[in-house]
């Protein structure tokens, strides 16, 4: 295949055939197209986009790279939740085992960590011996006998993606809305789903900060999932502070187990909530969000939730004493309080200082390669729009020692801006579907 | 040095820094960038365009990657010319020595021809024996001997526009205007020039075959050699038809020669006179054009421009004996006249489709790796606006085999257009200077 006329075809703002990326990606996943050219194909794509037909062949040839998860025989209703990555958002580590428990199948392939935002699979690691890297055919299985698994990319899903991805992110070619698009639903289809919930965060914590940006991320991949027979809707929900109060993989981590009690912070609980209800009602397993939802608290209040979590850990070769005893969790050496340096109410969160900040206690990835620390991080029990006293205790740190705690109040003094006035932006701003964008009445 | 923060900082259409430049080309050169990473900056700047400041930086960058010719103590002005290349352009050839006998230095580096144009270097290897690949050692020398020598570009010189080339060449990179002329401006940057003459092409067989791309691609170069302490000018020449008559680099050689006697065809005269006028003026060699022209024009008529040539010839180990006997060229196995197939004015003379042919016969290179067969061509005698009757010679073919001369007579009844007008466009154009551009009179 002669790669340069495709780069100056799209170069010059033109659309590439269908077949042609389906032989351009057969190609580069063979490895017969230097990664050269296609780091300047995907700089020619950020630049000039792809049209529809374009965005549709690059996913499905990103789908075709690889094998995907196969449900033949099965009948039970499939769905997943996808975020687009925020600091504290734990959301997936609930909604799996609680739709579970509504009679829905969650066959869930998560990510890791990067830059500031935390990854599903890192927090399920911090329950000692948990396992994530499953093959499609122990997926499956567990599927079937449990309603939900956990897991990460395996090696057959997508391969072009891990490749593409990689090369993204060293090129500076990751910002763009189709190939973002493409990334996450080629490895969303290969999950042999029925339905498909978005989380598209917004705010200075999000990938996309900008709302509409956002909207236009969330639309073009519900085209994506619509138009390959999985029904697909967003929602945008606000990631200007951290998703409920722990920030750090083992400190989620036991806010999970707390939020699959039914104890979890409010906007933890509202968030989880209305995706699971998405989620719920996109299948056809409930008539209408009230009802979904309705099932939803009934599974968190009866224990079956968390009940179900414990199974899916031993399942998955972890300890599920961890739901009675979040002691097993691993702890940090140095504990400290941190408490309000001035009187006044809460200006801002900023969720990519803690995001970082994490990293910077060895709690996140700087590369693929790094390994975590799962101990480390914040619980920050303040919100924009809170008032505070001076002295009054607004968070803890969990650090290595006593250099971390340190760093810690470095950036939590940097991340919490306090001031006279500050406001809590509504959590759920938007609901998109195929058929368009509703803004979301604000909820008390 | 980290790339990706630099890639995404052009890509969203800002300026690196100098020193950002700089370190960055010392790297690449270096083998500590790449190529995937310089490939997604490449297209970048395709995109993004540079800014005067970055574009200057990046050509002293590369410029400094190598070495350059040095005149340290040698007193002659020297001159180059540089053209944007084209089919049937052979005016090198008859420059270098012509402005030599004027007193005028020409340290001339030239390249191979690729795609559908020729290059100067292949047309001189035509001499049986020929030797371009002169080390800085041995041109100064010759330089200071003889008053011209014709090079290729050694390894000692801008290496890293040497591997930048070869990268843009397969990532669909090379139509920028500015890595255009970073390109060219530091390999003649580093000729130790008092003066340098473009003749950038237009029309269809030209490059940037648009005027107005054309006329800014010249702007940019001079903007480069100007602040470099190199005065530079540019003649806007014609493209949309080969200049002169032969086309194939033994047979331009030979008509080269019949140039260097004042036989050779009216156009190609015109350009070589325009572009050594403008040779001599710039450093101070003749008051104005017309006694410089008068100046070239008595360096043909008095024989000292093919004694000059043919002393070039000799010096850099081809037999000089080719300037009375041009026998002594490669000949082509295959002849043919070529006929009018029908009765007109000549439409057009399309040069790029020439060029394709002439590579189809064997006499051009699809990669730089080709070796070229240099008998093979074609000479026409025709031009746009000339009528003809059926039947009439209006070409010859040089082929290896007849089945090379039914591919030429193919591709001349392609490329030569006749219908019921034609008209010959003005052969230059514009003349461009830092001052600003000067629109010539159209000559008769």
């Amino acid at each position: 295949m002669v790669i340069p006329p495709l780069i100056e075809h799209k170069r010059d703002g033109h659309a590439l055939a269908p077949e042609q990326w389906a032989e351009l990606i057969a190609e580069y996943t063979a490895d017969r197209v230097p990664d050269y050219q296609m780091a300047a194909l995907l700089m020619a794509i950020v630049w000039r986009g792809l049209t529809p037909e374009e965005l549709a062949a690059l996913t499905d040839a990103m789908l075709a790279s690889g094998d995907r998860l196969r449900f033949d025989g099965y009948s039970v209703p499939r769905v997943d939740k996808h975020s687009t990555g925020g600091v504290g958002d734990k959301v997936s580590l609930l909604l799996a085992p609680m739709v579970a428990c509504c009679g829905v199948a969650v066959p869930m392939m998560s990510g890791r960590g990067l830059g500031h935002t935390g990854g599903t699979l890192d927090k399920l690691e911090s329950i000692p011996g948990f396992r994530t890297g499953l093959s499609l055919r122990e997926a499956r299985a567990q599927v079937e006998r449990l309603g939900c698994v956990m897991l990460g990319q395996t090696p057959e899903i997508a391969p072009a993606d891990k490749r593409l991805y990689a090369l993204r992110d060293v090129t500076a070619t990751v910002e763009s809305i189709p190939l973002i698009s493409a990334s996450i639903m080629s490895k969303k289809l290969a999950e042999g789903l029925n339905g498909l919930v978005l989380d598209v965060k917004t705010g200075s914590g999000a990938f996309l900060p900008d709302p509409a940006r956002a909207i236009e991320l969330a639309r073009t991949m519900i085209g994506l999932g619509e138009a390959r027979g999985c029904p697909t809707v967003a929602l945008l929900t606000a990631m200007d502070r951290p998703l409920g109060r722990a920030c750090g993989n083992a400190l989620e981590m036991e806010e999970s187990i707390e939020g699959l009690r039914g104890d979890g912070p409010a906007d933890l609980m509202e968030v989880t909530y209305a995706l699971g209800a998405e989620m719920l009602v996109l299948v056809g397993a409930a008539g209408d969000p009230a009802e979904a939802r309705q099932r939803l608290e009934k599974a968190v209040a009866s224990g079956e939730a968390i009940e179900r979590f414990a199974r899916m850990v031993e399942a998955q070769g972890g300890n599920p004493a961890v739901v009675e005893d979040p002691g097993i969790l691993p702890q940090a050496q140095a504990v400290e309080v941190y408490r309000a340096p001035a009187s006044g109410v809460i200006a801002a969160v900023e969720p990519r200082r803690i995001g970082r900040a994490i990293a910077d206690l060895g709690g996140g990835r700087r590369t693929v390669e790094d390994t975590v620390d799962p101990s480390v991080g914040f619980v920050i029990t303040v919100k924009p729009g809170d008032a505070v006293k001076a002295g009054e205790p607004i968070a803890s740190i969990f650090a290595r020692d006593a250099a971390g705690i340190a760093t810690g109040e470095a950036a939590l003094s940097e991340a919490i801006a306090i001031g006279r006035t500050g406001r809590l932006t509504p959590l759920i701003t938007h609901r998109i579907t195929a058929r368009g964008v509703e803004i979301l009445p604000e909820r008390p």
